[in-house]
């Protein structure tokens, strides 16, 4: 297959950073695709674009060199030292396809992303949204039509305004965070007058994914779950963002749609979010499950994970490339929920059935 | 469908119990079948016996009678007092019914089955061993062809014997325990020869449910699990027996078998299992698994999982007793692997996988 | 010693419900009185009065009797059903001495716990705040001067009125719960005035129980606490009470406070409180520690307590009874801190320190 | 205070690294003391030997140089890679300072330690055994008197080896192990014959630090332990040995004699210790407490410890070396019993007890 271009919104963030060096290392066979869906046997004959095919860019408000940030990813444990002069190549190329995110001006946007294609030679470009995550979007009325949009583009927030300009750079757009992206009707209208498809939203790494195969357990078992609590422990950037409480509502509703898309609206049971500086790139969850089983006898279920964001999510944002360039659907691809805490359309919420779906997808 | 017999090995034990009552609960409409998968909207069509069409008896060795064990478990949390005075009417017909287990004389076995079959002009009878878990069986050569077993019964251990009974007496035969039961070839022979079906092993409502799916999420993940390791603390009965070393070595190895399954053969880590008989009729495990993600970042899953065996294995007791009554073919049914921790052949290990399966295998 | 009289707010609550119960237990010698730390060996010759000499009553503004909810108490695991009935004649007795507590008129307070002690010719009474925990109370300027408050008594919440009539009746005056009870300027005044003693609040007996001695063992250590997170999972009234974000926000205060007593103001973290309406008496904390310690290398610490409220409360309100009984000094007890969360004055806050001040004073 | 040598059995281990190389850190301001007790302002006017007074040596049966073994700490995640090059002077230095500790000739280990001494003109030297866990030795008639010990010297495991060279060349002795070291008969009376102080065994640093403050906290509140059941998860050296039966029980024994300390002897339970390759210097415990209050309701206690054994034990080591170039009394000292997991004689088993008892000794 062609090469492929991966432009990320956020690209000198902790994942994308992760993302583009994995890449130089797994391509040099320095390290092993781990955490990589689209490398599992399941897919070897779905065409994907391999990992030599891949040209990074993207674009960016600050300007801390990559290999800085490689640096601090180094100090955190998330890319082992060793692994941090082997990928200095990639990362300067890298480096000279950033451009700064700093601007609201569409035409400018595009631009980048059109001249990325053309200087690469690169047949495809798939945008992917891994920047902060941005307070909620409140309602407007331009956001419904794609003639009102054009007129009204400084009313979106930026994870729309990217994905306005990818799209109209004739590219597929990712939404890896629970910011608004293409999730309004305009956008969704202007991806099928376009003809490129959509993905997202929010790569579910960690509480959420455990929720996506314990939750079905309980149902397929018919336990009745009675209450479903949780607590996540952020660092970084995000936590920051997500531990304000508009944002944790938000995140909350969202998490309890998946879980009542498996076990019905009965569920009781509040998601906290709360901010801990020090943790970093890492993230601990806390859930705890009341459950009932037969003759009405409660029982519970405590799980506690703990993920390094960027090792769980930087292979997700490669998958994601790589399927999106085989993608040939307008509109959204809802083969890729398997991906996403809350993906579009009405899909299985379950993970194995989301699989299923996946791997039925990309062998169409 | 016509009516259905349950005839239990071990039919005053907790499991057992609660099975008996729960169902004259449900059929009463006193409480809700919560725990029965046989109960769920997928198997509405599939013809199984209804609540009503059950009768139950069994083999013991002990002459506790039910209503006293019902008040046991009334203290122990397990069967809530106000249904207690409700079922004793059912509880008594069972009563009448369970004959004394404590022979080995495979015609008097044969016998029992036989005559609680005519008496309650039952169609088809199922046998469901929730005996106390036996020690490892030390192979023997008449356990490999039937011609030499039936000149050899002295040398079966106790579940064996049953299942030998069981199918002698035309009847399905389900191993809800780790015991040997009917996984001897002679006793697969006889199985074919007599046209019965069978099942098992070792109902799986624990730690074992969950690594079913947690497994399969790491898989399909591409997440790499280093290490997986579990303590398990029992009260009652089975927590001496499975605390025996030798009895937790083959409790380890099915576990592995099956994580093995799901993730290959990399993975670390031992299952304790300890006895702490204040536990009752309660078991807590505690798993730890340590896996890895993109360049080789580890990070770890803990899960807590508290559950009453009564609570959890009954309603499955029940599931079993109506799959089996519409299983046609002779031999094991690879079908119901959903239920058990050591399914018999090579279907799948993922909890989804073997809904779907059971599912397909229901409406066949 | 002579004859002691418990007066208890909220005596049909759990907590008083099963204080009133256990105490008949202990004094048949049904029970052992497990969880009375004044009836260890350390306070055999301290003086307190027996299980025999204590005499209950109280109010509430609630009728069910004190029978139904006991019964109750048995449904929710909370009492065993054998005890029910061995303390009938007990409940019906302190049955007759409860008073509706719907009243806002200080006279009828003060007259009903007056009665009470001539009526049962106890020389000591000793109230005990165990009624809901109330909103937090606005300031008021007439808080602060006994002569202002005597004519402004319809400023104060509950508790604190409680609190006034108890001093006014001559009684010892515990704060079991976090209201604000005794903790104002004039009310403190009353009590040297009076010449009675004084003591609380907000029973110690879960996650505060934990962090008191899990604090000081990081101090001991020189291990650096970075942050220290929390969720509590409640049941019941006080659930709903405490998941209100004010009254939440005044718990995690008195958390904080108690942490920085003994690793300085450097903690960051919080504390959630969700209410969970079936976990009913029971409650489920979490606590996630993060520290370092040599060179500054980050480890964590997890904690998951499932306590029973009334099992854990109900002995230490009998202990603040007996200790009460013996205390002469007018004003706050300093010694009682051992019990609280957020004791009166510049008291110790690890457990061990404040055990043996208890001590040190019980044998002043 | 003059100059105090420590000599280091194990020196090139992960604890001796690390404490070689923090204190190095600590003397040049580059990191703090986390973790050193020692330093608390509690021992301020103790008259302990300065950081800048510390001289490092001793034996090692590796070679592998201090400063590789500290680059793999650094990539273990213990030591921070900004420290490594700070160091490599005081590293190179205490590389010229280590001998081969493979011999069992007394005379060349004494002399080492001697040579050791004049070299550096220290006027005192602690010898602090942080080697690997030796299985368990044998019981053997010469081990209880020390003239029946000199004609017997090859009978002893080496950790005993070193203690009598430790003290035969007049050093303080400190067992951070739980090998047998210095806890023969025939030790103690060359420790009083000599005049030098012993002190051990075990450092205690994970799950045993935590029970020191929480079976004290249970029996405080007169709550009743049923049950107290531990996991231990450790990679390294130690977990191998420690994971072999025969070591596994002798370590259970301990931990059980601590409980009993506290508690009594009635609690059941185990303490299982499992070898987990990947966790390198790392360790997991999880501890499950079964527990009943208040008229026998059970409640539990779940706690996981993650720490990271040279970050917990390093800064122990030093302040075992700075304690006991301060102790002048011969034969063990029962004072810094606040160190270790089954100290010597009869002191407190409460951490907060142990801690008021060393600083009292401090302060003698």
């Amino acid at each position: 297959m062609a090469r492929t271009g991966v432009w990320l919104i956020g690209a000198r963030g902790s994942v994308a950073t992760t993302a583009i060096a994995g890449a130089a290392a797994v391509r040099a066979g320095a390290a092993p695709p781990t955490g990589c869906v689209s490398d599992l046997p399941d897919f070897a004959e779905a065409g994907l674009p391999g990992w030599g095919e891949l040209v990074f860019g993207g674009h960016d408000i600050v300007d801390t060199p990559l290999v800085r940030r490689v640096e601090q990813l180094v100090r955190g444990g998330v890319i082992p030292a060793r692994l941090a002069d082997l990928v200095w190549t990639d990362l300067t190329v890298a480096e000279g396809e950033i451009r700064d995110g700093a601007t609201r001006d569409p035409a400018r946007l595009i631009g980048d992303i059109a001249s990325f294609r053309r200087r690469n030679r690169v047949e495809r470009v798939v945008v992917v949204n891994v920047a902060s995550t941005e307070p909620a979007c409140p309602p407007h009325p331009a956001h419904n039509y794609l003639a009102d949009l054009d007129r009204a583009l400084h009313s979106l927030p930026a994870s729309s305004l990217y994905a306005y300009a990818a799209m109209r750079a004739s590219c597929g757009y990712v939404d890896f965070t629970p910011s608004t992206g293409a999730w309004l009707p305009a956008l969704d209208e202007l991806a099928h007058v376009i003809g490129v498809p959509y993905a997202g939203r929010d790569g579910k790494s960690g509480e959420s994914l455990l929720r996506s195969v314990l939750a079905p357990m309980f149902a397929r078992r018919a336990l009745d779950v009675v209450s479903w609590s949780g607590t996540n422990l952020l660092g970084g950037g995000d936590g920051a963002t997500l531990a304000d409480p508009a944002a944790a509502a938000s995140e909350n509703a969202a998490k309890q749609r998946a879980l009542e898309g498996e076990l019905g609206d009965r569920v009781d049971g509040r998601v906290h979010i709360d901010h801990v500086p020090a943790l970093g790139d890492w993230k601990t969850s806390w859930d705890h499950v009341l459950f009932e089983g037969f003759l009405g006898t409660r029982m519970t279920l405590q799980v506690t994970w703990q993920g390094c964001d960027p090792a769980l999510g930087a292979p997700l944002v490669l998958d994601l490339a790589r399927f999106m360039a085989v993608a040939d659907e307008p509109g959204p691809v809802q083969a890729l929920g398997f991906f996403f805490k809350d993906p579009v359309g009405s899909g299985p919420h379950g993970l194995a059935a989301q699989y299923d779906a996946l791997r039925d997808w990309a062998y169409r």
